[in-house]
C-alpha cells in the first residue's frame, strides 16, 4: 500500500482533554476517528489491526472446538423479559420499535439470543457441549465514555456460550477457555493477570476477569507476590490479623465526646488506635430496607461484598434523614441497642479486636469497651472488608493493590439462563428433559487494541506487536531512492509481505516522524545515500544498519 | 469438524409457507435459523459460506486498491438531517435515543457517515481518488420480509464510497468497480447481468444492478436477445412502432358509449384495435399536483419513469372523489379539454397512432378520431411506457423480459451529497476547496448467499460451488469404516482441506441425504465395503467411484 493513497493519514493535532496515550496515538497515528462521543471509526489502519487481533482470537477459539456463528444486531425484547433483564441488566439497554410496533434490544450481551436460537434445536445429550461465539457489535449506553477506545458505547465483542450437561462438564469447557484466554493475549502481548471477580445476580466461583495491570485502568485488584492468589478488589480474601485480643474485657461505658464526625476525630479525642475503634456505615437497599455495616476502624467496607452478603441488587448511602428518623446520629452511630431497628451487618474484623470505641447514638456521646457478643450482636456476619495493600491472603502471602485495563472476561452462568428460559432443555440419556448448563466467555476488541498501545508505546508513538501490526514493513524512499524504493516494493509484495510505503513528497524528518507514530516493526530507507543497499530499523530498538533485501525477508 | 459436535444439524422439518427454495435448502440444510420475521441467525455452517463469500469480495476489492474500514452502526442523526435523507430515504429508517437523548439512525446505508469521516481530514487532489468500504449489519424496515435471505429486515452489506476529483475520475473507478463485481459474482457461481438502473434523486446515467436472472427474483428487467442491451423495466428504452400514420386525419366526434369502464370494453363497443385506444392515468404526488397520464393503448405508463418526467418524489393513483372533482369521469377520461385544469404527461407513442378512440370526459360518453396537437396537447412529452416482451430497443434488438435476484448495485452520488453536507471538500491544485465526487458500491451478503442457492441446488439439497461451500469434503464413515475414516480424517486435515466427518451412529441413508442436503463439493465414503480405498462422488455428478487418499488431494 502506498501511503500517498492511504484513507487516514497521521495528523499533529493532538486529542482535547484525553489523558489516554491510545487515545492520543490512535488518533494521531490515523487509526481511529471519533464519530460522537463512545462511538468510533477504525479508519482502514485501524482496522487492519482490529481484524489481525479478530483473526487470532478465532484461531485460538476454533482450536478449543468452538464455532463461530452470528445473531441478528436487534433482539426481540420479549427475550430480555423472560430474563427479567430489562431493567436489571448492569448496563444501559437501548431499545427500539418497528414500524409494526415490534420491540427489540441492541444487545448488550447476547445469552438470551443464544440461549433462543439452541433451543429452536431439539438437542440430546450426544450434541453437549459445545461452544458457540460470536464477533458482533455490542451496544452500551454508558454515562460516560472514556477517552478512545476503552470504553465506549458501541464496540465489537467476541462472545461465546458454552452449553454443558452439567457443572463437571461446564468446568473442563471453563478450564480450557482460561488456557485460551492466556494464549490469545500472550499472542497480541499481553500479560494478563485471571483475576478472581464478583459474578453478579449469577453467583458462584467461576467468574475471573483477564486485566492487563495498568494506572490508567479501571480494573481494582490485589496480587499475591508470587501470583499465587490475583483477586479483584470487590471479592480479594484476606486475613484479618489479630489487634488486642488478649485484653481483659473492660466494663462497657458512654461518656460525652465532643467532636467532629470523623474516624479521626475519635482518634484524636480518645487517644486511642484506629483500628480499635468502630466503624458504623448504613445503607439501604432497593426494597428500603436499612442496613448498618460494621467493621473494623482500619478498614473500608467494600459495598460489592456487603451487597452480595445481604442478597441486595443495589445500595445506597442512608441519608441524614433516614439515620435521624432513627433517633441516632451521623458520626455517632453504634450497633448497640439498635438490634431490630435495621439490619446489623458486621465484618469478621470485629472479632479481632476488644473493648472498641465509638459513636453511642446521641450527638456528642461515645462508648468505650464495646465488645462483640456481649454489647451487641450482629444479624449476618461475614466478609464485608475491602483488601488493601499488604493485608494477608489465606495462603499466607501479602497482598498488593493493581489496576488494570480488563480485556476479557470468563463465568458461569449455570442455569440462570436456561431456568428462567422456556424449553432451554436437552434430552439426556435417561430421556429427561434438562436444562442446559452455561458458560460465557468475552473478549473486547477496541478495549484489547487500546491494551496493546498502552502496553506497547514510546514517546513517539506506537510499537506495534509483530503478530497484529497493520503493516510488517514502513518503506520510506527519500531523495534518490525513488527507483530502489519501486523495486523493494516490489519484490516485497511478490513475497507477500504487507508493505507500506511511504511515496509521499514529504521530507525525511515528516516520514521518520509518522512511521515511528504508525508504529510497524520493520523500517526500511531507501535514498541517495544508502545506495544499492537498505537501511533497516526495527521500530523496538534505536540502532540502523544496511542490508540487503534478502536481509529483510528473513526478518519476517 | 465431526458432524456429531457440529452446532446446527440438518432438520426434515420444511419451512411453513415459503415457496423459495433457498430459504427451505439453508434452513433445513442447518445454515440459518430465524430469529425474528426478517432477521436470521446464521449458524456454523452457514456463516462459514457467509465469511467466504466476505473473503472472495475482500480480495477483489483489494485488488483495486479500494481499503476496508469500519463506521458506527448507530449513526448520529444530525447527519441524515444534513442531506434531509430521514423521510425520503426510500426505505423505513430505524431511530433511536440514548440516555442522554441524542438521537441515532440504525444505519440504513452510509452515505452521510462515510462523508462526514472524510471530512474530519484536511484532504488535498493528492489524496484522491480513494474507495473506502466496510462490511456491516444494515436496517432496511421493510413492511413485507419475504422468505429466507431474499429480502430481510437486517444483513450484512458491502457498501463502497469513492471520493473523487471529478466526474472523469469518477467513470474510471466506476468502470473498474463494474469488473470486479462481474469477477466477484462469477467467483461466487453467479452469472449476472449489469443492468442499466434507475438512480432515482440522485440522477444520471452511471447506475447499475447486477441481476442473477431467476423467476423468483423481484428484479424486473428487459434484454436484447445478444446482451447488447441491458435495462431495468424503469429505465428500458424501447422503440414505438408506427401504427396507422398514414391513414387521413378524421374529424374528431363524440358519441353515446354505453359500455364498461376497462380498456377492453371500449375495444369491443368500437370493434377497434387497442392500440388505436388512448389509455388515461391520473395520479396525485406529494404535492397535491393532479397529473394525467396519456399513453397508446396496447402500452403501459411505468410509474417510475413518469415520476421522473414530472420530477416528482412519490405518485399515488387519483381517488374516484379527485376525479370526479375535474367534473370527469373515470373510465372515460380523455387529455381532450383538460388543459390547465392538470398536468398532461404523454408517452412519445401517442406519435404513432392517428384517429384514436377514448373516453370523452363524461359517463358513457366516448371520442372518436382524437389526435395529438390537433384535439389535445401535452405539457410534457416523453418515455413513460413500460417495455414488453417483443419491442425493439433503440439498438434495433428485440427485448426480452427478464426477472432476477438483484446482488449488487453500483451509482453515482455525484455532488448530491457534498453539496449538501458542508465542508464535504478537498483542496484542489488550484487551491480552492471542492466538493469530493462520489460513487456508491453494494453488494448484499446474504441475498447473494441465497441466490447462489437458487441457481446451484437440485431436488436433493444445495450443489455449493467450491470456493464458498462451507467444507471441502464431507467424509461419511459407515459400519465397519470407522478406523479408516479417523485415518483420512487426519490426512485431510494435515493437509489443511476443510473436512466434515459424519461420525454419527446413524444409518447410511440418513448420512447420504444429510450430505446431498448440506451440499459440499467432495463425498467420501468408507465402510467394510470399501475397504483400504475410499469412495469418491461429487456433489455434482452421479457417478462415485473407489479411489486412494493421493487422487483426493489432486481434486481440492
Amino acid at each position: 500500500m502506498k501511503y500517498s493513497r492511504l484513507f487516514g493519514k497521521t495528523t499533529r493535532d493532538t486529542v482535547d482533554g484525553s489523558k489516554f496515550v491510545s487515545h492520543q496515538l490512535l488518533t494521531r497515528g490515523g487509526f481511529i476517528a471519533e464519530s460522537s462521543a463512545g462511538r468510533y471509526f477504525f479508519l482502514p489502519l485501524g482496522w487492519r489491526v482490529h481484524e489481525k487481533i479478530k483473526k487470532i482470537i478465532k484461531q485460538e477459539m476454533d482450536k478449543t472446538g468452538a464455532q463461530e456463528m452470528i445473531s441478528p444486531v436487534l433482539h426481540p425484547l420479549e427475550l430480555w423479559k423472560e430474563t427479567n433483564r430489562i431493567t436489571s441488566v448492569g448496563f444501559e439497554l437501548m431499545t427500539i420499535k418497528d414500524g409494526r410496533g415490534a420491540a427489540f434490544a441492541l444487545g448488550g450481551t447476547a445469552e438470551e439470543m443464544f440461549v433462543d436460537v439452541v433451543r429452536k434445536f431439539r438437542l440430546s445429550y450426544k450434541d453437549l457441549p459445545f461452544n458457540i461465539y460470536q464477533f458482533s457489535t455490542k451496544f452500551r449506553d454508558e454515562m460516560r465514555s472514556r477517552g478512545g477506545l476503552l470504553r465506549v458505547r458501541e464496540f465489537v465483542m467476541k462472545d461465546a456460550y458454552s452449553f454443558d450437561r452439567n457443572a463437571d462438564e461446564f468446568k473442563r469447557v471453563y478450564q480450557a477457555m482460561a488456557q485460551t484466554y492466556t494464549t490469545i493475549f500472550s499472542r497480541l502481548g499481553l500479560e494478563t493477570s485471571k483475576v478472581e471477580a464478583d459474578n453478579g445476580y449469577i453467583g458462584g466461583e467461576y467468574c475471573h476477569e483477564f486485566q492487563v495491570e495498568s494506572d490508567i485502568g479501571e480494573g481494582h485488584y490485589f496480587t499475591a507476590e508470587d501470583k499465587s492468589y490475583i483477586a479483584h478488589a470487590d471479592v480479594a480474601r484476606f486475613k484479618r490479623d489479630d489487634k488486642n485480643v488478649h485484653e481483659e474485657f473492660k466494663p462497657y461505658t458512654e461518656i460525652d465526646a465532643v467532636r467532629g464526625s470523623t474516624m479521626e476525630d475519635g482518634v484524636k479525642l480518645h487517644g486511642l488506635p484506629m483500628w480499635q475503634q468502630i466503624k458504623d456505615f448504613m445503607v439501604v437497599d432497593e426494597t428500603n430496607r436499612l442496613i448498618l455495616a460494621v467493621i473494623r476502624g482500619d478498614y473500608d467496607v467494600n459495598e460489592i461484598k456487603l451487597a452480595r452478603l445481604v442478597e441486595a441488587h443495589h445500595l445506597r448511602h442512608a441519608t441524614v434523614e433516614e439515620i435521624h428518623m432513627l433517633g441516632i446520629e451521623p458520626g455517632f452511630i453504634s450497633p448497640v441497642g439498635l438490634k431490630g431497628k435495621v439490619l446489623i451487618v458486621g465484618d469478621t474484623s470485629l472479632r479481632t479486636v476488644k473493648n472498641a470505641y465509638g459513636g453511642a447514638n446521641a450527638k456528642h456521646r461515645d462508648a468505650l469497651n464495646m465488645n462483640i457478643d456481649r454489647d451487641y450482636t450482629l444479624d449476618l456476619e461475614g466478609d464485608i472488608a475491602m483488601a488493601k495493600p499488604g493485608v494477608i491472603a489465606e495462603n499466607g502471602q501479602p497482598l498488593v493493590e493493581k489496576h488494570g485495563i480488563e480485556v476479557g472476561n470468563i463465568f458461569q452462568l449455570g442455569y440462570h439462563y436456561t431456568n428462567l428460559m422456556k424449553d432451554a432443555t436437552f434430552i439426556d440419556e435417561d430421556g429427561k428433559a434438562k436444562p442446559f448448563y452455561m458458560g460465557c466467555y468475552g473478549i473486547g476488541i477496541g478495549r484489547t487494541l487500546a491494551a496493546v498501545v498502552e502496553k506497547h508505546h514510546d514517546e513517539k508513538g506506537i510499537i506495534w506487536p509483530k503478530e497484529i501490526a497493520p503493516f510488517q514493513v514502513h518503506l520510506i524512499s527519500l531523495t534518490g531512492g525513488e527507483i530502489k524504493a519501486q523495486e523493494v516494493y516490489r519484490l516485497l509484495q511478490e513475497k507477500g509481505v504487507e508493505v507500506l510505503w511511504d511515496d509521499r513528497d514529504e521530507s525525511a524528518g515528516v516520514k521518520f516522524a509518522d512511521c515511528d507514530l504508525i508504529g510497524v516493526p520493520i523500517r526500511l530507507v531507501v535514498s541517495k545515500k544508502t545506495g544499492d543497499r537498505i537501511e533497516l530499523k526495527l521500530r523496538s530498538i534505536k540502532e540502523s544498519r544496511l542490508v540487503e533485501i534478502d536481509e529483510i525477508f528473513h526478518l519476517i
